[in-house]
């Protein structure tokens, strides 16, 4: 048994993305990562399957969140409010991540496989809450719909919270994008 | 030179769509689909890259469209109508080949590499929709929203269009998922 390493998994992450961001994602290897965390790969290999898991391991803890959340929602919540709780609920727990945000953000982007990766992490999360809105009996073309339009509120707002010149924190920003849709759709000239 | 053989194109997605359906998308050859087409491999890379080219190739034409669409709206059209309407546009067009869309849409359906590529594709319309908005002067972040709002009133639409039990045309589908979308947002119990 390998000796007990006190937030191996942190050490890993913030060791990967300052190596990400200095080098590149394409030319950091796994022993370069384990090297800077002063880990063995071995213990790289206990918490990421590889490299680029160490950019997506939280999905499937914001995936968990956000179905907890609409599963749990009141009866009475209509369900893009439902929705869009769960995503302020969410950006609440990733708004204590912001500044490894803004590093992930910026690997992803000088990436194309990431940024596909990405994008397919946003279609599985909008297909687990429309799942989610179907077992609340919600009907299933209303249900793709209002996921699909939530994941678009949680795109435009993430996109502002990456961006250094922004102050506001994930929950407001959830929120304004969230009225700005409201305001996008309402004010439509069709009748 | 080769012969020039009339509507190779069509021919060769024809016998690569009828393979697809029969064998799998992973077990059907380039050189099967010529053969199927009666048309040699060399023609079939005249048209297509590589296979899984014959599923995207209209992809370049279908962005091509909506962005014209949304460039060529009348100054006064809300950003959200100008993209619905560049939508029903494509609709239009799209409906013509919906045997090909369903047959298309069950091989992609079955594989989940095809899957992720389709959702870049609609990602990639989304960008270059939420271009042309900012061409037309929308703030960025609207332009956003806006944009993906409507890759989701289309996603919505078509996954009705291509269900064997659905007897709307896609540019109705559309409507009818723009209206769902608005009572969707509208109905919302925040005020």
């Amino acid at each position: 048994m390998a000796r007990w390493e006190p937030d191996s998994r942190g050490r890993l992450e913030r060791a990967a993305l300052a190596l990400y961001g200095e080098r590149g994602f394409e030319n950091t290897t796994v022993a370069a990562i384990a090297a800077r965390a002063g880990l063995t790969e071995r213990t790289f290999f206990r918490y990421f399957a590889d490299k680029r898991e160490v950019l997506f391991w939280g999905a499937g803890a914001l995936q968990e969140l956000l179905v907890t959340a609409v599963t749990g929602a009141p009866d009475t919540a209509a369900p893009i409010d439902a929705v869009v709780a769960a995503l302020e609920a969410a950006g609440g727990v990733l708004q204590e991540r912001r500044d490894a945000a803004r590093q992930r953000q910026a690997v992803i982007t000088a990436n194309a496989e990431l940024r596909e990766r990405d994008l397919i992490k946003l279609a599985l999360l909008s297909t687990a809450i429309a799942d989610a809105l179907r077992a609340r009996g919600v009907a299933s073309t209303a249900a793709s719909l209002t996921a699909d339009t939530g994941i678009a509120i949680f795109k435009a707002a993430f996109a502002a919270w990456v961006d250094e010149t922004e102050q506001r924190e994930l929950p407001q920003l959830i929120r304004d994008s969230y009225d700005e849709l409201r305001a996008v759709t309402a004010g439509a000239a069709r009748p």
